[in-house]
């Protein structure tokens, strides 16, 4: 039996294991502030090479970074009457601009300092971008306008859960206008695309992309498509959203442009965003008994060198040995990249900090001590396969220059080997059903079904469709999206038997 | 005569000259939101590279990036005295979490939805992250702490200005805990240098660092250090500052650690901060009547290439011959990076396109029309050297391959040139004084004097300081700082005859 790292584990308690990860990688805490958390150095080193690699993916399809206000005023949002009516219930609203004494040794809001219009801290900021594409839009030849934003945003949460669903999140809200329909589609399936991409190549996290139904679309979109990650206790995360609006902000908003012939057109507009919910999707897609375990392309350090100190003279020697294998690791290039190397000198027991970095996720542990030094060795332990069948620790002794050499392979192999993994999972746990019954019984017995259900449906609409969420939400399950490419679909709806199904769609449940 | 490309020049209005090359040069605009601007993609563009050159030097001493709440409770602003009082005047109050319907078709806070306790929108971090310092640090083992924050935050401003003072502003705030007054006095010098080395190496904007007098102070500090740089119309900007706290915020958080004797201490805290002020300065120091100018190393393009584009089957082999031209210059590094090269294909005449890119900065523009194309050639715009000696526009054709092999070195001496230039009018425009009469004299006539007065002073405190303090504000001057390094001073105090002088200090109009 082996004796794992973190104090309870995903088949105990998957909701306390997750929390565990996060506390136990250094990752994140509460911070104090309703709603709001710390994001530490580990886990913020992982959004920065998130940023990084999604950045370079959105400047690749041509869109430029902007900044907007943090601010709304309060009449932006009374301008597109379904937005509002989807975020009016949890914003946060500054009233005030001055604090003064309140008399008794403390501070309150200055009366004489209320604002005449509340300002909403952003949920998201179509209304306050789309008033500036409005100044910025007036003829076709300033079309298309592509602009992305890495931002905070605010949504009051009561119930808030660490990375999943916080008051405040980190995200890159992107936000488009075009010419035509036909070109405001394609950007955002373009974007859809760059999502799921990103997901799989860099998160090493497979997910299905896929239109969502009429009653999961983003208020105020004509369409609204997603990833949806498997995490492993079987619930559905939806990792990356991107909508084609239409013409609704733009009504709103007025934004017009005078075409080719003269004539004024509402412009065509998309957003699309993915956010450090991302980051909780990662924990519950890769991490096991033991902690996280980053996929290499998103790891701060992707090789960590511990050296087995014993506060002696002899010390300086084997730091010098690290010292130089570190040098040779940050001169390779491994997918892509210069290879990220940390040597770890903190005054902490060796074995500990072996154990941190095994919970933190780091992809290669390097332990280094005075009989490795002598045997110009070091010990390697892949996060990836932490113990051997015996259910010992899978440390092994390797000559260093031979390791060396071998770095940018084993981290590619860590990189496609997690993502097989995963990938084999989801796989395994989508299945299809035939009756409503299938469907009760399934999620209805506890731990015995841990995944996804694929129906043929008519795509309904209107009251035929909040029938089946009724339905679906006395099982605690949601529609996730339409699988795009998806196979052929043939026989009655799922729901409706006397319709013909026209396309397949995933249920789940989800966070 | 030359006939520039902006519609005012410096010498005629400056503080217009400066807002028209925010807005001929794209960089921001008013966003419709008080005091909030919108910054587009060449100013963002800007911001980043900035980000990302700071970034390298504040991680390569050693710190961390984290991210922290951007909402405190209004309690944690009470402990501090001094900060509160610093910052209570200016600030966003969150007083609701929810919007309902005013029953006159517009939305209202709900009342039933008031906060227990107002939160305030982050003017800087101090509070918030001094209560994460108090849970993460126990022991001497824990220190130092050194981490960073990229941020927004807000202080509530009256009269804005856009990149100068704004409600809403970017930056990087850095915090850090040490066990030591002179390990945490240490840090904060070696910070400013950061900002100074940053601000010379990187914007080439020369400055000059030192330690602000008493008056000058953060809220609650025991001493700022600043980064001071002289716009052209003679005034200086802080461009960042890095202040040492000792105990105050410790003590009022409760940061204390064991000690290795197994006593208890208080942490000495250190912060510093660099804002998206640096672009206002960027702007103020190296722009000219015709826009901007964008030192190499922060420019988001550096080489930007205009084909002249007819309308005619033959636009297709230009496209290709820049193309080509493109990729060979994506090739090269300059000033330790890949060449960061573009080629506008926009659909806009070539000549708005040249003057577009003139505004914006771009130090070397490349025009490329079928007779260049045939001598394979390029015709090369300097954006520091626009005119000849007689007015015409300095552009001279090269032959393509010569001009590739050149573009390193061109970038270098944009680079270094720039802040040549610069430094030569901070250098000839520091003069000292003996009297206040002279100072008077200098600064009352209007136009004569642009620069900044050096003076020995006594290091004067309190009621003596204050004194002073309000005849500079008669003359709307104010203390920069005791320059670093400075001369011996030797012979009377400027202020206080009686006293001896034990340093210098700079006076100046600033913004």
């Amino acid at each position: 039996m082996v004796k794992h790292a973190l104090p309870v584990t995903r088949a105990q308690d998957f909701a306390q294991w997750y929390q565990t990860v996060i506390s136990e990688a250094d990752m994140a805490e509460e911070s104090g502030v309703r709603g709001c958390m710390v994001i530490r150095p580990w886990g913020f080193g992982i959004w920065e090479r998130m940023q990084r690699l999604l950045d370079d993916r959105i400047r690749a399809t041509g869109h430029e970074n902007c900044y907007f206000p943090l601010f709304i005023p309060l009449s932006y949002f009374e301008k597109e009457a379904e937005h509002v009516e989807g975020f009016a219930k949890e914003m946060a609203v500054v009233t005030h601009h001055r604090l003064i004494p309140d008399g008794k040794g403390g501070l309150m809001p200055d009366p004489e300092a209320k604002l005449e219009e509340p300002l909403i801290v952003r949920p998201t900021s179509e209304t306050v971008i789309g008033s500036a594409f409005a100044r910025w839009i007036q003829s076709w030849r300033d079309l298309p306008v592509l602009i992305n934003q890495w931002a905070n945003v605010v949504r009051w949460e009561m119930r808030t859960r660490m990375f999943l669903r916080t008051s405040e999140f980190l995200w890159q809200e992107g936000h488009t206008a075009h010419a035509t329909e036909e070109e405001a589609r394609y950007e955002t399936l373009t974007m859809l695309e760059v999502y799921r991409s990103f997901a799989e190549d860099c998160v090493a996290m497979p997910v299905i992309a896929g239109e969502k139904p009429e009653n999961e679309r983003f208020p105020g979109a004509v369409g609204t498509w997603s990833i949806e990650a498997m995490m492993q206790d079987g619930k559905a995360l939806q990792a990356g959203t991107s909508h084609f609006l239409g013409t609704n902000f733009a009504k709103a908003q007025n934004i017009r442009f005078q075409n080719a012939e003269g004539q004024f057109e509402l412009a065509q507009t998309t957003s699309w965003g993915m956010s450090t919910r991302m980051i909780g999707g990662l924990i519950m897609t890769h991490g096991d008994d033991d902690g996280l375990r980053v996929p290499p392309r998103i790891a701060p350090w992707q090789v960590v060198i511990v050296p087995m100190l014993r506060d002696t003279p002899d010390d300086a020697t084997l730091i010098e040995y690290c010292r130089d294998i570190q040098r040779s690791i940050s001169h390779l290039t491994a997918l892509g990249e210069p290879v990220r190397v940390l040597m770890d000198v903190k005054p902490v027991k060796a074995a500990t900090k072996r154990w941190g970095w095994v919970k933190k996720g780091a992809p290669i542990i390097l332990e280094v001590g005075g009989r490795d030094m002598a045997g110009s060795n070091v010990s390697v332990l892949r996060r990836d396969q932490l113990y051997r069948d015996d259910g010992k620790l899978n440390s092994s002794i390797v000559n260093r220059d031979e390791f060396i050499d071998q770095v940018p392979e084993l981290l590619e192999n860590i990189q496609t080997g997690l993502h097989q993994e995963a990938r084999a999972r989801l796989r395994a746990n989508i299945v299809r059903a035939t009756s409503r019954e299938e469907v009760s019984l399934r999620f209805a017995e506890k731990g015995d079904f841990n995944g996804w259900v694929e129906v043929p449906w008519c795509r309904a609409t209107g009251e035929d469709l909040e029938e089946i969420v009724k339905w679906l939400k006395s099982l605690k399950l949601t529609f996730r999206n339409v699988p795009e490419h998806s196979d052929k679909t043939e026989g009655p709806c799922f729901f409706y038997p006397d319709r013909p199904a026209v396309e397949r769609i995933l249920i789940a449940r989800a966070y």
